[in-house]
């Protein structure tokens, strides 16, 4: 894991504290409990996993959002248990996390928003968290120190930090974006609002600018749609998957309902972290941006996407660098959307691999065979001719990912 | 690859004859070239996958069955090419190994089904097929030996023939059932009626019983419903799938449209015939039936079963003998079925492992860990207090599957 990281001070939000300590829940111990503090209280808007198995926190968390009316202060993060399939025990662990932080930032319990991730079904040492606080609360900077460690201390199977960020002028001044996440296995966020997200994507999105909640779950909703609802490793929905988007208001800069600029800027971050997700895969040796089109509708072409991304079979050529682009036609074929066989074309790239439903003349196996050799690479597939199409990102799939996954335990 | 079957004479059903031979498609240079006769022309049902990507022989196949009015002399099954992606080109091989056979045996060419399995997008040299179909008409036999040759040269990735028989009496005959089928990748037979299947699962199902074609199709429906549509290795549905089954009426025993005697048979055949499918899927070290209750409806329960099936880290925690519940939990509760995570229990055998959503308080990892270690074992997870429920029989996911499918080209 690459502890070094660079942030320019400049590109951080104002307006929020970060930091992490260990609290020993991670076996490794290593940092396991980050914390997000606003100066004052933060607008707020969340995306849940839409598994209907969901973690504790999950189920306070939304509870909170509702009571506080979308506003919150302070975000704590625990890593190494996802307080998931830990009954009303978990509840009341996950509440108390919440209660003994409003005391230690002095806002309401409702104002503190929880997210666990980590093993299921093993109760969360509450204890160990709340007897943290303290320490993770001096800790507090508003700098680059401050959000690196709060990035690293969320981390389970990653092997790196995820961030992003990006600025915008609005009325003179300038917005900033911020954002970090964790995800390496259990990818394929199914994120729905207000609903809910398990043990395994969390996504923190920082924003200095001035918004009503109502108007940021909007762009949040529009953002996550193209991004983290648009990968997947091994197309397995999380039961604590999260996004949190958090605007502070300290730029003094008003974002109304309908500023593309700004809308435009926070699908870049969240695009940016979702492709880093799929990157740091686990076991991951190849990320597929896939582009399909000519489906009838583009709920249709995300079905091929999904059968493409979620194919063993297509996914272990790619960790052989096999142009077997028969896979590919199969999945497509069995994905459920009305696709039209005969008029098939797939693209590696710029070359052109099949053609009306078979090999392409110009098929060329060396060059198909080298292009794939590449760590990144996009593949496009034509199903019909309609004018339904999406983009995902995707990975192979790896021995090395069978190695982490069936280690016993994880 | 266990070339030793050893089938007693008495089994196999009267009517048919066997045999295969080497026609030089099969890189490997074994025999790929399986041929069965019927004496006289036989009844015939068949179920195809429904990819909706279909490979050639599937197109001729029915175009055949519905010219015939259900009526097959001979089988003539080609491995190491699938004929899919093949266009007209691949269209027009088929025929002609169709016609040539006709002309061999002298019956009409309708009266020919044909099959392929083997890589996608390659054209069919029908010329190779041709050529050697006067040497398997010679060694055409009505024995074991004749139905071994004929099981082997069919397999692909697989490691051992399947084979499966039974016996019923009827009208103080005795009838015959006998099947051998291939399949070990690309395994999630989705078939439907007068439909069609991929390059991967074929079954061939022989009886000696006197059934007309309506009532052999209710009985084929019926028993594939249960076990090749019960099953998945990697969730991949071939465009080939294809189960065909002949009636000669050699043994004079007339079966009608409803007699519980005949189906059970046929079911027990089936079933056993898909059991042996997963147990010797590629790189497969665990066989595992999951038996799903509770859910809604049946449909709900085939929903969870089939979200575990495919679960990726729920068939490498079972590669690593992991009693990981909370990933059969995660995987129910992403299914889409309408289960209640509260009230969700999983036993493995006997053992208690999650009650009410959580852990159990009998939970005894080490004898969970045990009971992992088995080759073969069952998994039940109640999922709400419904009534719907199936059974389902999947494989774990291993290194060496991705190995045998990441190996460029396959």
């Amino acid at each position: 894991m690459s502890d070094e990281l660079v942030i320019a001070e400049d590109t951080l939000p104002r307006g929020f504290r970060w930091a992490a300590v260990k609290a020993g829940i991670k076996p490794s111990g290593k940092p396991d409990f980050a914390v997000a503090a606003a100066d004052s209280v933060a607008s707020a808007a969340a995306m849940f996993t839409a598994n209907r198995v969901q973690a504790a926190p999950i189920t306070v968390g939304r509870r909170h959002l509702k009571r506080s009316g979308g506003r919150v202060r302070v975000v704590a993060v625990n890593a190494g248990n996802a307080n998931c399939a830990t009954g009303e025990a978990g509840l009341a662990a996950c509440e108390e996390v919440c209660r003994a932080a409003s005391e230690a930032f002095g806002c309401e319990g409702h104002e503190v928003f929880p997210s666990s991730t980590g093993i299921i079904g093993v109760p969360l040492p509450a204890e160990k968290l709340v007897r943290a606080l303290p320490e993770v609360k001096a800790a507090l900077r508003a700098d680059a120190t401050g959000f690196s460690a709060f990035a690293l201390a969320m981390l389970t199977t990653d092997t790196r930090a995820k961030l992003a960020h990006a600025a915008v002028q609005a009325g003179g001044q300038t917005v900033r974006i911020a954002g970090a996440c964790k995800g390496a296995g259990m990818i394929h966020p199914q994120l729905v609002a207000a609903a809910a997200l398990h043990a395994t994507m969390l996504v923190y999105l920082f924003t200095d600018a001035l918004i009503e909640p109502a108007a940021l779950d909007a762009y949040l909703q529009s953002a996550v749609e193209t991004s983290f609802n648009r990968i997947s490793i091994d197309g397995d929905t999380s039961t604590n998957d999260t996004v949190l988007l958090l605007a502070s208001g300290a730029s003094g800069a008003k974002i109304g309902a309908a500023d593309a600029a700004f809308a435009e800027a926070l699908s870049e971050v969240c695009t940016s972290l979702a492709k880093q997700i799929v990157a740091d895969g686990e076991g991951v040796t190849h990320v597929v941006e896939l582009q399909v089109e000519g489906a009838e509708t583009d709920a249709d072409a995300l079905k091929v996407a999904k059968a493409i991304a979620h194919s063993p079979l297509v996914k272990t050529a790619w960790a052989g660098c096999d142009p077997n682009w028969g896979r590919l036609m199969a999945a497509a074929g069995y994905s459920g959307a009305a696709i039209e066989p005969e008029k098939i074309a797939i693209w590696f790239g710029e070359l052109t691999i099949c053609a009306n439903g078979g090999r392409a003349a110009e098929y060329d196996e060396k060059a198909a065979h080298a292009y794939l050799k590449q760590r990144e690479y996009s593949i496009r597939i034509r199903v019909g001719d309609g004018t339904g199409r999406c983009r995902f990102w995707t990975s192979d799939l790896t021995a090395e990912y069978v190695r982490i996954n069936a280690e016993y335990s994880t």
